[in-house]
């Protein structure tokens, strides 16, 4: 054996490089963890109704003390929504970007009150696709479809449906108009991850909200 | 003045280099051009019913050929719709990426037969933002905007609002159940857009589908 084959062998194997976005997705964890925060990402099409859920979470959600981060391509009308319950919030634009990554969170927690928190909500750009390939440093990861979109989401976003930990079907008050097959939806999403718990909600009747509400306090429970 | 200097003087200033996409799309549009077929780009979010529009079209549009591609991350169910109106139809799967580029659309158009149309309507990955800026050698960019997304889309997508030469609000038949502010909307696209046509159309009940077809003869028309 040669010199060069000896050192050559004891070179480590990297299995995997770490992007710079995990990299800094891994910091974030780390800062969310150091002060007892959950942070849960939530990602939806445009219009899937993620601020109004975020509103009706915020007046149904007591005893917990919650952050928002709202992500857009432009504009602040949902973190000025948002601002008008006196939570704590932050808009971030992305100025063209699809998603949200790593390092524009390590920007906007900056702006939280992190010691004052026990959750922080994330609201996603709008988009299927995108988000889901972008670690943010969260717990959890939520998504959202709205009735209207059509129970064939699964067949053609099917990543989404594979990466989040809870999916939410928005607008039930709509059922009754729509073609939306609740079944034929919980088939489709239990073929891409078996297990996952599917909850039924519309901000506008209150029905579900209380399930939402119960999976959040599980998963902040400090068991 | 050097040698080098008098060298430096004479090479040509490019404005601005041609991307690969560019340069195919600008190849696709030579070829939509010699066979007289021109091309509609449809973007919108998931489930806005692009796919349903197309149904519609197909059914409505009289006196002229029509080809299409579907454009989805993954399954080919949107395709086999078309299919079965016996309209000829290319399904591409874009396997993750988030929009439709233009060596998809080379690729897709070797299997339709471009001498026997009069045009091809592509619908576009399910996103508002990705697809904007990548040409596909489309004659046309239509954007669709559906009822439960809600009016405020122009203010956090105002890209797709400035891209497009229609603007197509689909689920008329939802207004009744729903916030949506038409005169609002209309405000928003053309503070972005101030000359573009807005039809508002429902699938469902028939309203607007008239103007679309309108409008499509208009831009077919060989004048």
């Amino acid at each position: 054996m040669s010199d060069n084959q000896a050192i050559s062998n004891r070179v480590p194997v990297v299995e995997r490089l770490l992007t710079a976005n995990e990299e800094v997705a891994a910091d974030n964890r780390v800062q969310f963890r150091s002060h007892d925060v959950k942070v849960f990402n939530i990602m939806a099409s445009p219009g899937a109704g993620k601020t109004t859920l975020l509103m009706a979470t915020i007046a149904a959600l007591a005893g917990h003390r919650l952050g928002v981060i709202e992500g857009d391509v432009a504009s602040q009308i949902d973190a000025d929504k948002i601002a008008t319950t006196g939570t704590p919030v932050v808009q971030i634009n992305t100025g063209g970007a699809c998603h949200l990554d790593a390092p524009m969170i390590r920007h906007a927690v900056q702006a939280l009150p992190l010691e004052d928190l026990d959750l922080v909500l994330v609201e996603n750009v709008g988009n299927l696709i995108c988000p889901v390939s972008f670690d943010l440093g969260q717990d959890f990861n939520v998504g959202l479809i709205s009735v209207p979109e059509g129970h064939d989401k699964p067949y053609k976003y099917p990543a989404i449906f594979e990466a989040v930990d809870l999916v939410v079907v928005t607008k039930s008050d709509l059922l009754p108009y729509l073609d939306f097959e609740v079944d034929t939806f919980r088939e489709l999403v239990h073929g891409l991850n078996p297990t996952i718990p599917i909850i039924v909600v519309s901000a506008k009747t209150g029905e579900g909200i209380g399930d939402w509400i119960a999976w959040l306090e599980d998963k902040l429970g400090r068991g």
